[in-house]
């Protein structure tokens, strides 16, 4: 059983480039397709109904590229849309934030975990209510970090700037006492040294894009659809809704690619 | 979302509470039904038609029980029966092979795995092509180990005639050089101290139980069809084919259970 078509990734923005850096590496046989809706870019502060459209748009420019398996590898259409577009479409489709649930339930000694996101993802309180679902004992503090997001498509995220966003927004965290920190946006991946830093090496980071590819592997053996290394990747493409160069960019210095095909495409939805 | 059905599990004997044993500690709020076919046990020499048979036996009984999920936690059968099976049933279908599969490619290092299971395994050749089809520049050994099912099942997998068996069986792996094996029968975690000793620290022992049910946790949150830790676990109930106190007194001393509650079943076949 062999299955060349490719995996679709949706994101909003570069931040989604953390799961596919995932999956580059575990998943080395799989053709991938990836759409960022850079234009839009932050969905965090942005009301439900708009994320859920905006979603549809980016899922339905992958269907018709006739995808086999898409996987919404960005946290806050993740928190208010995935239920709604697994339930419709007939391929598996899979979020970010149950992986990350799962890995940090496993982790914490002291069952005090900490989730740091977009203001919409916070907002949803779709991870507290994931952890509480598996384990009602824990003890949750859930932080919206809003500049995160702007200072990685900037590509200031190895800047002195950064580094002091970061250390001021996660201050509040300090005493709570956490010994697991989920990375719940996937643009937060990129600020990792920095965040490890401030937060100290007695907190373990969970990144909930690298748990994800886990899931997708597991998946792909379970409705049969992986490619075989025979066939191998033949396809890797990165379609944005901004510019291209500046996507192709941050892309190439963060996975790590020398040949990357950066297209700009029009998602026909209005930007606002 | 919750669902309190009970998860299935079905072997030819006691084997399969090697992965029970790993579903009472990674999903503490699952309730667990399983079906042991000791009167017919081993599988591993019979006909494929005839483990297909069987198979379906223990899966009719268990899916009229109302099971939301079958694990198949026997690896003959699954290399015969999975297919089948999860093409009919409407309810998640998992076999043991896969999940060995995937962490014995993660682990090896130096591309030379072994596989031991049963004779029917071994010569199904069922893990031999799930591991070339993921990563072809394998070195795959797989022997077959027909005497350590009756060696568990009759109770003797900590005796010095069991470390002789053990000894002798696995000689023939010495000189190839493997890094990883593969347990490919759910009965051989039993004697698994006893093959670390005979094969050395320096090969890894993948538990294809132990990750089958990493997959069966995963499994539950993508169909969401988990039990709430608020419900918890209510049942754990065992049946067997054969003598149920012979069953009561090695499932006790596997999974150290205090309370176990095992009944004799007549699942209609004839024993051949």
């Amino acid at each position: 059983m062999t299955d060349k078509r490719p995996i679709g990734f949706i994101d909003s923005g570069v931040g989604g480039l953390t799961v596919v850096k995932e999956a580059l590496k575990q998943l080395p046989n799989e053709n991938i397709l990836y759409v960022g809706d850079t234009a839009r870019c932050p969905y965090g502060p942005r009301p439900a109904e708009q994320v859920i459209a905006y979603t549809w748009e980016m899922t339905n420019y992958l269907v018709e590229k006739g995808i086999k398996m898409l996987v919404i590898a960005c946290n806050t259409a993740t928190a208010v849309a995935l239920e709604e577009i697994k339930a419709t479409l007939s391929i598996p489709v899979i979020g970010v934030i149950l992986p990350g649930t799962r890995a940090a339930v496993k982790q914490t000694k002291n069952q005090r975990v900490g989730v740091i996101g977009t203001l919409g993802t916070v907002k949803s309180a779709a991870y507290e209510t994931a952890l509480l679902d598996k384990a009602p004992d824990l003890k949750v503090t859930s932080l919206a970090c809003p500049k995160f997001v702007s200072v990685v498509e900037s590509k200031e995220y190895r800047s002195s700037v950064a580094k002091k966003i970061v250390a001021q927004t996660l201050a509040p965290l300090e005493l709570r006492g956490i010994d697991t920190l989920i990375l719940g946006c996937t643009h937060y991946p990129l600020l990792r040294p920095i965040i490890q830093n401030v937060m100290g090496d007695k907190v373990t980071l969970i990144d909930s894009g690298a748990e994800t590819i886990g899931e997708v592997s597991m998946l792909l053996d379970y409705f049969e659809i992986s490619n075989s290394p025979k066939n191998g990747r033949t396809l890797c493409r990165f379609y944005t809704t901004g510019s291209a160069k500046m996507f192709h960019e941050i892309a190439q210095d963060w996975l790590g690619l020398k040949e990357l095909i950066v297209e700009s495409i029009d998602l026909g939805g209005k930007v606002q």
